[in-house]
């Protein structure tokens, strides 16, 4: 349940990676822009066909060698409804390539219009009586800042749709500390270490099969002592691991978010494998070729100092 | 700048309130669900048409007696892209009528994915050298808890386009005192105020001219005495407010978000205005109509206890 398919690609494709689809238009290469201009006009419609188009390479050349991907929602929503359509579309293809999707949306509110949410990203949505997917991932990102009446929603529909949430923690970011790292007066601990704690207590809702409950923590790869902290005092919250790569985070740094199996986290990466066909400085033509290149060296990296995955029965 | 020209409609219309538009299906009366249905299917494009018909009606009947609009992003993505485009065009519909759009998507994340909620939500989006607006509301909630990294991409924005933000600071609902209440070790004050006092220093890049910067601050009415006690504590800050009457709160808890001159706050109405039609059992076809007496009822309940909102210069 929950998050459990995660941990399943995870270990059956042994690489505990999730690509990032932040699809900026700089990083598209020129045909397809072209194409997708031709055909819809230089406007938001051209933009977010563009962006599908070259998520749907990235997906193809991806989907043997990553176990998820994770667009994130703020790229689509600067195209307008189109770039959301994209979105949309996005999540179908790549849950059609048999990819679990987590949409990185960070998503808060309370009560009803938490439901609307959690019907919109994770669940259904009725009209009158019959029952529509409005962009169906398996899992959210969410910002826990409002308590638990923001969280409550979510956990209802993940039980009813087998999904899973994330809740920031300790974010990647230089300044996540203002807030996250402050100490509790009450608790002697720091703000991030309460919000990874309500995750625990969150997650008894939707236990997991590998013992992983469906309620995740994000964890910044750029915090590695945090992240050791965190692996070791929340032994029940799967982690999504954002900062490899671009941001800073090595194999050595997000090492302590794993288990003693190779388990219990997944590690994000965007632009180091959405860019690779830049930085390789290849034909773009082979733009995807690059971003599996680039999502193998990352695996075999990761996969270097971890030695295995499996999973706990 | 920034937040002026929501202050500047509150004066003009004698009238500090916000209308939410939340529009369930179960809000929308009969007759407009069976045309749209009718035209697009029972299907999320159905349902999307149903909620702009909606809003279109309220926004006419409301346009002249309120300042300011408030949809809520979760019930427009509830129906896919279809519902995210009823965003668009209500956003758009609103601004023609002259009404200050708050969008409240309470969106947070970092960097450049900042940005792109920025430009989405309330700036342009640059199409290979061509700008298009996404949403392009007059103001967007945010979530403050990834820090300034979070802030500063808005605030560059705001500053172009004379828009402003709301930073959550005390949620109204029952459990946001799990985080937002605690007591931080260092400054000794709760975290709901240490977000409030970054508020104030975002809000320097802000400057407003009638001593309110960009930078406001989300208050509930639900929680009167830590209303109180922000608005001594941020003088600079100006207050979005709700939890006003379905969620519990009167013109009497709300009155300590103001200032001595009526001004430093407005007040968020939702279901009560959306439903009205509901509650006063008359024919649905006067639901725009019943609306409008209920935002009248509560500007008059406001208004007898602020007696006037005068803008100091």
């Amino acid at each position: 349940m929950s998050l459990d398919r995660l941990m399943e690609g995870i270990m059956k494709k042994q690489n505990p990676t999730v690509a990032g689809l932040d699809p900026k238009l700089s990083y598209i290469p020129a045909h397809i822009k072209a194409e997708s201009f031709a055909q819809h006009g230089k406007n938001l419609e051209g933009a977010a066909a563009a962006l599908l188009a070259y998520n749907k390479g990235l997906i193809d050349a991806l989907c043997d060698i990553v176990p998820a991907v994770k667009p994130q929602a703020a790229y689509y929503e600067m195209y307008g409804w189109p770039g959301v359509k994209a979105l949309a579309e996005t999540i179908a293809y790549a849950k059609e390539k048999g990819l679990f999707v987590i949409t990185d949306g960070k998503r808060n509110d309370i009560g009803a219009t938490m439901e609307a949410y959690a019907a919109a990203h994770l669940g259904e949505t009725d009209v009158e009586g019959e029952s529509f997917t409005a962009f169906g991932a398996d899992a959210l990102t969410v910002n826990g800042y409002l308590g638990t009446d923001g969280i409550a929603p979510l956990l209802k529909v993940c039980a009813q749709k087998d999904a899973g949430i994330f809740v920031l923690a300790k974010t990647s970011n230089p300044s996540s500390g203002e807030f996250q790292d402050q100490m509790l007066h009450a608790m002697y601990e720091p703000l991030y270490r309460a919000m990874g704690n309500m995750c625990q207590i969150w997650g008894k809702e939707l236990p997991g099969r590998y013992g992983y409950t469906g309620v995740g923590a994000v964890v910044g790869a750029t915090y590695p002592k945090q992240l050791a902290e965190l692996r070791q005092a929340l032994p029940d919250t799967f982690f999504l691991v954002p900062g490899y790569g671009t941001q800073g985070g090595g194999a050595e740094d997000v090492a302590p978010a794993f288990d003693k199996f190779g388990g219990g986290a997944v590690v994000n990466s965007s632009r180091a494998i959405l860019c690779a066909w830049q930085k390789e400085n290849c034909e773009p033509a082979d733009y995807a070729g690059a971003a599996r290149r680039e999502a193998i060296r990352m695996r075999d990296a990761l996969m270097a100092r971890l030695g295995g995955i499996s999973l706990p029965v």
